[in-house]
């Protein structure tokens, strides 16, 4: 049986000097430095999914598989199982992460039955568990895979068929059971099948109001049973529904407040996904964050020009600047995390690729932790946006933010002060000086 | 001084039977025509808006006016606005449509300052109620133009200067004021402005919460002074801001749950603004409606391959079918109406395309609200909709529907009665039934 | 082993006076019914691809195969491959088209190595030829997969590695042959992979100047054993590859007359790409016609708010107008054909599907044959248009068009007539003429 | 009358050390600064476009002016062209570029027919002849506004009214002598209105036959004339127009090959213009540059989530250096340049905002030039790509590559050779050695 599964691969290193092609080493990411009060590593909280890493084969909807790994022996195994589970921590080690996140299907293949399913769920994640401990690595987040089998394809909570809708409910009470089990942080919940493809043959409404219902459930079970990680909801607008529910961050919060379940939900934000909704790379990171809702994020990057997920592993400075910059500012992600829901291209086939793809994410990342410490403790920036605001800290501008104005009284101001001024957005300065933090 | 506006042209009649040339004439809106049990204009409560119509001159980014009104003597005074307002009148009536719309600087000019304004307002809108009684056009809604003037390019309930806020809401209660005089049963909020540009100098927490600050005094007002229009929001998702609030229904309704506005509110939504938010057509109009949010329908299109607001005449059959599909499940769109914020081509020069413009869409939605009335009266596809979704009216699926289900019962049920049987979602089948009604 | 492989299902006959839920017969496509002349199938030459019809099994990016197909054993072998043909001339027949499209890897399974799989297309490829004659069912034409197999995941005949592309050659000769021996119309290439995801590893003037002698090798072969079919090149924007070489039509056309090989190619227009490229539906197809370098049609539709290929069959009776009004046009698709390169929804799992989405799409295609008849020989539009333009036969305008005028005589003109008029472009009106042909 | 039009601001100046709100200086652009051989200047070629930075008016569709400039006194006369011209000049010497642009109708007033217009340009023109040589700031390109007049609604040299050809043929004319007069180094094409609205009252083959014979009166013109300036075409995908027919670099090239114009003719990219046509920021500029069709470029950028052009002033470092790499390797753009077809924001209102916004883009610019520099003479990543393709400079793939292969040779090569490697594409490894770069 394999012993070591990236041979030749050491730890990664800190290697603030490294040239150009050693993209094997860290230039940015130094896990202990301390930056803006708290180690690099308690900011960036990394994760590695496993589905993308560890399941992905590169195979797409017009090709063949790409991702040929040596641990793999194309089984549908408990063993292919666990030795695919080993191959991981070495991996989350080697690379330095302390978390790693899984959906219940990618760590154990399912049986005849549920009860099968279940029981091998259980014997792989005990040896989860084990490798948890030895290893240091701790669970960010669990979900269940409810949108790959074909019982799903008309939804998991919001199926036509009842049948199938307690199906995905049984599904995730054991995915809650394991998640305590291994102590995760957080639970997520994405509905890539809860949403529509036709509206012609979808009752919305009736859909929406089970998938609410589903949600009570969970809450009522994740409380019996004392698990205390905090639920997600990943929003995504398409993709592979035609309409997701879970369109963007504020279509989940209408969701969540029309039910009363804002809560028990925070949100986990994809930027990938919130520009495939039509908004800037850091918009619903934002949102999210500035109502308190920003469970975690699931770090990753597409292309402008492509209409869908393309799951790239997040490389540019700026916004990484803008995620880290929005992340100090809420004081920290905890109990989330940056998890990396990205895939190695499908033509990058070598093993050392996995690690390429990841450091340069982390160091990106690390990047713009020191770029948005240093913009934000200089409060250049900061003491702009202050300044443009000020007039709402006095006067009627303060009756205005404290909802203690009329319309009224607005009049009666302007009759007796005439036109306001208007000043310059300053949209190019504020450019510039961000060019001037990101480096 | 000019009498008849529009000479050569008479009341435009209903002649099913005329010819492919024959555009000036309705050959599917016959308004005292029964269907489903109301006439075609108690369904479709066309209203014609005057910003596009009377106030659009053609000019684009890239080009000069070049809709040249006899009206028209390019001046800014009062009588202009009063000989345009007659104009208004004269198409509305020939037209045969029973509402218009308008913002408050569409109708009359602005003066050195607010009391100026006002007084002009207030004569102009004198004659406007004047000619609604002459006419018996009403006014399905009345708004504010927040949007134009150079004091709200950074927003007017959001702009980061009070004294801003306080013009908008001194502007908006005279415009409150006016609906009421006029008898408008609606009344419209779109923050063209009410975005950001750049997150950079933006603090949007702060905006929003101004915002709903703004709403909640316009509500008090409303209520003081006993009008009893139905307020609406306008969601639009970019454009003349990089990003909107108002992204879509679903972001407007989390907006009003946060705030506590939800009572207080319903949605307008524009078509051409959801396809530019990345939904299908019909989508906003179908989910405001579910959740009994839909309180008007701003009724354009725009083109699938643009990235901007064209606010072209709704001409396409199935669109139509499929909005009016949803009025009539609704019940009828009362006290909204289905108003055409379109405008006619920059090209289309001549007076008579106000008239083939207006006709090609009022007919384009008749042909819909037939197309619609037969495929609900038959029953085929709603029948359908009912049978798929039948496992919920008994056992554990009505369980499940009315929130009395839990996780638990759900695995014992599936454990008990195995993997779920697969229904073919049949998305074809229902789409060549639709083409069956659509004709 | 079985003999009929779809029970139950009859060959689908027209029944103009059928009702909305009978989708199992022809409302409009009556195969010998003249329009314009000609007999519908004629004007039609509806293909069904064998791909998506055959070879889909449901499968997406985020789930497993739903479409579980009777005939398939879901092994790898020529018997799968020879049964999963009869079921496929057993569907064209009973559907009643005379074509039917595919590529190399569709209809037989790859061998150990070249040699082998050359020798088992043989073999299958015999058993069409067999059941071509049978059925009377052509080939309207065939193509070689070149970008599902792990080989070419970073381009066939644009591929860093020339082994790679000779591999492509080798089966490209091969391909050819087969295609010779089936009597094929065309033959296609689609050059998935051919492209960049990356453009840092890229060196896109040399891949393209060798995808440009690939091309060059094609036409003396095809040349050398005699091959009569025209070949086309299929464009398409990106997905897989984040760019296509082949973007769209006109990005075809500068490729091949940059090479000098627009004698020798025609292109093979999918309105999906179409879309994905930004443009209408209709453009490309209009595009190509008007500069005879359209060859066939990959009949289908997307969803405007997706922004990936959806392959949805085409239902809209306004697009099918548009693309069957060019046909009439251009006097013809042949030896092109309208070929189904569409797919059923993962969700229309049962086998009736397959027959009720093309039943749908070609009735789709026939109303539109039938409107566009009806609008072309009534000359209302056509006559608007030639008007629009009669400026150009005499005089100056003549000139101009001819290529006659000089800068000089321009001004000459201007400085003489003055400023010019400036007529109406009336797109409503044509907008509201069009819908009167489209029923 | 006023002699200094920027009080208060004199020649911007190179300080590297200055402070992150010090955004009135340059940081990285140091004009006489050496990099690759030659001085930054003579790599960036600078210019400032005279329509946004001077004709600007801070107008959008949803809202008036907000650009108040002091030099303006509102009328259309030609003592405010003139004073108008004289700011323009202090402000391209105070920001010290070398270039700059303008349309013919940006500088000089319309008289009241073309006799008068020619003249007042005449006269507008000898006061930039002036300020040219008294500065020394020269004209990079001039060109014709062939769109904004109502005359060209429905186009210029495509116009179905060969009356309003010939105005736009006579306007040409005049262009390329005021061209000629002031040295222009090139004259640009761009074809807002040349292309449809509606493509069913448009014959687009005719119009594209049309604007084929229009450019050649120009080439057989500038012949005559003497004028040594390189003609442009500048390619846009849409807006105003539906469609553009000059939709990117390959369309145009199409357009130049099929009429015989590719020698006369290079192509203007812009990169918001690439954007909005689908590819990534820098793919028109890498297309155009590798066929030897890359003229110039409109430095400029846009939003990745919006559907139009804004014309922001380029602030990406990574896209700035991927352009100035495309720049270095082609050996530099001259006769063309990087001019800025950029605006402020219209919320930008200070008049020190258009230096920022200059400063802060040529700033981008230069440090990307620094970057690709380094990145060019470090030979790490275009080692890598010269290693990827190696196999094409031996054997048969020499063959393949040199056209002198053919279909039979690479299959015997392949039946020798059997499956090919497949090697990594390493697109990561990629990334992260241009993260190293870009500083």
């Amino acid at each position: 049986d394999m012993k070591v599964f990236f041979p030749g691969i050491e730890k990664i290193q800190y290697k603030p000097d490294s040239g150009p092609s050693d993209t094997l080493c860290f230039k940015h990411y130094n896990a202990s430095e301390v930056v803006c009060g708290r180690t690099m590593e308690e900011w960036c909280r990394f994760s590695v999914c496993y589905w993308h890493t560890f399941r992905g084969t590169g195979a797409d909807p017009f090709g063949f598989p790409t991702l040929i790994r040596p641990w793999e022996d194309n089984s549908n195994t408990i063993d292919n199982a666990k030795r695919r589970l080993r191959a991981g921590f070495e991996f989350f080690s080697k690379l330095g992460v302390k978390y790693w996140c899984f959906h219940d299907r990618d760590i154990a293949p399912e049986g005849a039955d549920l009860t099968e399913t279940n029981k091998i769920l259980d014997e792989v994640s005990d040896l989860a568990l084990e490798l948890q401990t030895e290893t240091g690595v701790k669970l960010l987040w669990a979900t269940c895979n409810l949108f790959a089998h074909q019982r799903y394809m008309n939804g998991a909570s919001t199926n036509p068929n009842a049948h199938i809708v307690a199906y995905a409910a049984a599904q995730v009470k054991k995915g809650l059971e394991v998640a305590k089990k291994l102590g995760a942080e957080n639970y997520v919940f994405w509905g890539g099948r809860e949403g529509y493809h036709s509206i012609l043959n979808t009752d919305v409404r009736a859909e929406l109001d089970h998938m609410a219902a589903f949600f009570k459930m969970v809450v009522a079970y994740k409380e019996k049973i004392g698990f205390t990680g905090q639920l997600l909801i990943e929003p995504k607008p398409k993709e592979p529904s035609k309409h997701q529910y879970d369109y963007d961050a504020m279509t989940v919060i209408a969701f969540l407040k029309t039910y009363g379940l804002d809560k028990d939900f925070k949100i986990n934000v994809e930027p990938n996904h919130t520009t495939l909704a039509g908004h800037s790379y850091e918009h619903d990171v934002i949102m999210a964050a500035k109502y308190n809702m920003l469970g975690s994020i699931d770090s990753n990057t597409g292309s402008p020009d492509l209409g869908w997920d393309t799951d790239q592993f997040p490389m540019d400075i700026k916004n990484c600047t803008m995620i880290m910059k929005t992340i100090i500012e809420m004081g920290g992600l905890a109990p989330g995390g940056l998890n990396f829901d990205c895939k190695v291209r499908r033509e990058s086939t070598a093993l050392q690729d996995m690690f390429i793809s990841h450091i340069g994410a982390m160091d990106a990342l690390a990047r713009g932790l020191k770029c948005a410490a240093k913009l934000i403790e200089e409060k250049v920036m900061s003491g702009l946006v202050e300044e443009r605001y000020s007039s709402f800290t006095s006067g009627l501008g303060k009756d205005l933010a404290d909802g203690n104005a009329t319309l009224e009284q607005c009049e009666e101001f302007v009759l007796k002060n005439g036109e306001p001024e208007i000043a310059s957005g300053q949209q190019e300065h504020y450019e510039a000086i961000l060019n001037y933090y990101v480096k």
